[in-house]
């Protein structure tokens, strides 16, 4: 029996682009099922209940949810090729690491440049430019994360290049200027059908942001 | 050669006990070093330069950061005994989501007991024995998370067995009576060496918790 692969998705989701990108890579087929995040469907409150997000991967009918547990899972499951986390055990932990920063520290502050103003978004932008020097640190003179081959740090931080016009317009930054490495990284990462197919145009995803700031009444 | 095995720990600190217990369920013989967290050591600063805190595993002289990706790097490294982690990869995946969900939600809630008075304290009680109640239902009739054995949720919530009596005294909460399995289960993990040698008894951090809502103007 053929595999039955189901991804609960939203388009402009940096998390679900995580797992179509790992889908990608490995040459998943799979269903892309997209939710209204405003009027979630009764299939995605039943198979998250907990966090009630998406992404959910449906693997013949089980749900497996979060979206860096979900890319480890699918790297565990179809291993043949690409393989994404590194088979040493100490390199697999700094894998793990530097994914679990853009989530908590990265994405974080990002989050505050999209919705801040004034004094506050200054600070955001600050600690978010940080955020990016540390990352292009760990970098270093790599094609990615992974070495020659994209791994799991480059699946959870490229999505972000997505929403690089929304941190610049908003937070007034220059990535390039201030993270020229990582801006390479980026260019690279999007040279990859894996990724360019998984990630919408920076520009669909800046009038997403800007409609979401005037809701908000921030603009 | 012989590993060298330290972890930079601190009593009171459930990450750190996790940490301890899946050393002590593999035999691993390690050199504990507390630290003062008013006043880090050199040596901290320089093994987690990004988040600055305990634990650290150092493994001939190689630093791992984060409880869960100490935990994981522990279970893969020594993996010749008492594996934490299931061999299924969804199985996996599920052991990942509810220690995940540990750290996001219930340990987020545990804290806000601790650190409330008033009606912000009742609210985070209610969501706090939320929590519990949804864990306890994933523990259905298993002696351990991890089914027969003491697994990687089981290693990731025992340590908060230690803040029981906070949690109890400062919400106002009964979880022997709200969650009579999840009480038998901490009593059965307790029974075992690995998790009652590396936990300290309930009173004690009672009364540091004590000694910092002092600090902080609660009590």
């Amino acid at each position: 029996m053929a595999d039955e692969v189901v991804l609960l998705d939203s388009w402009a989701s940096p998390f679900g682009m995580r797992v179509r990108i790992a889908l990608a890579e490995k040459g998943v087929r799979y269903v892309n099922k997209e939710e209204d995040l405003r009027n979630k469907s009764p299939l995605l409150l039943q198979v998250n209940p907990v966090h009630k997000k998406i992404p959910v991967l449906i693997h013949n009918g089980k749900p497996i949810c979060e979206s860096l547990i979900v890319v480890q899972y699918i790297d565990e499951v179809w291993n043949h090729k690409s393989p994404l986390l590194s088979s040493d055990p100490y390199q697999r932990a700094q894998d793990r690491f530097w994914a679990d920063y853009v989530d908590q520290k990265f994405f974080e502050h990002g989050k505050e440049v999209g919705a801040r103003k004034g004094e506050e978004l200054e600070t955001a932008a600050k600690e978010f430019i940080d955020c990016l020097k540390l990352l292009e640190e760990q970098l270093r003179d790599k094609s990615y994360f992974g070495g020659d081959n994209l791994g799991f740090v480059d699946v959870a931080l490229v999505p972000f290049c997505s929403l690089f016009k929304t941190f610049e317009t908003f937070g007034n930054l220059n990535v390039e200027g201030e993270c020229p490495k990582l801006s390479a990284w980026a260019k690279r990462c999007l040279q990859k059908e894996s990724v360019s197919k998984s990630i919408p145009d920076q520009n669909k995803v800046y009038d997403l942001v800007c409609e979401i700031r005037k809701l908000r009444g921030l603009d």
